[in-house]
């Protein structure tokens, strides 16, 4: 079954911690051992795992990504958003996490993150817990 | 069951839509819940998700991409293709997608792609779409 | 059931061949038609799939990330590793991939690496085999 949440983002560009929610879910399917999906339903917004302690490394991956692909960069596309499409390729847009003893597989410093390249919006993640056959 | 297709590219540096042919593979597969996963067999063309809508995003994405790892840089590498190889570490070679109601789950603004960097070639991608258990 | 096995990397930007560790556990397995995810458990390490043949397919892959994420830039982050959080989130932290008749599936060139960018360091990589049901 397919569940699903929203996260209101404030900033054009904000790393928004997403393990919580998807912890949630994963305890309330009842799955104990399996897998976990993860996908952004968008094309300027992706995931990405990184570093859950000092929030002044996703400050440093927004601003580095910034500088990578800046925004005033003469674009093609009408919108003048095509820095957000090309920040989150490259993060990427799902996630595949493992499920043991009921809980989300995560290292000591690892979080979820949902990467918002385009904001302020709403944004939506989907979320699968498959259970080992 | 792995399904294969190929895709002819056309210039070095191409995005090709291949939303409906895996659309095709999970159609025929029969499975109505389950995940869909895609993987290209190449190190030098991946696949990522991005606008199905406007082609000036794919053209900005490729353009950016030849920005930040350039085709003339000095590689060690003697084939002269490893712009090609870290385009494709960049954006990635599998994405994991859900199948709900016997369909492929996008974004409304989300296709997928098969991303070249090294063309024009024949490249094959491979498809398992997995039933929920 | 999740297999774990560690590397340890020499240098602070390295990618290490972990092919045949994850073959040797898709063997162990006993499963013959599946899926294999493999997950670093770290934020400055990650892994890509990318060329097994020619090792100078790496050295460029580490050498223009650097340029692109370099070690001397002025970080928020207090430990000085921020350019290997931003290098695992571009590379990403997971791998989906196919096994098909006992094997995995990879392309006749692709090889699977754990990318270390802040070593050198003991790395922890977890794998699971899931057969189709």
């Amino acid at each position: 079954m397919i569940k699903r949440f929203s996260v209101e983002t404030t900033s054009r560009n904000q790393m928004i911690g997403i393990t919580a929610l998807v912890e949630d879910i994963v305890s309330e399917s009842g799955v104990d051992h399996g897998l976990c999906l993860i996908q952004s339903l968008h094309t300027t917004a992706g995931l990405t795992v990184n570093e859950n302690a000092d929030p002044h490394v996703c400050a440093d991956i927004l601003a580095r990504l910034t500088e990578i692909v800046p925004f005033e960069k003469a674009y093609q596309h009408s919108e003048g958003n095509s820095d957000a499409h090309i920040k989150a390729s490259l993060v990427g847009f799902s996630e595949s996490l493992f499920v043991d003893d009921g809980a989300l597989v995560l290292g000591t410093w690892q979080g979820l993150y949902l990467c918002e390249f385009d904001g302020p919006r709403r944004r939506h993640v989907i979320v699968k817990v498959v259970a080992d056959s």
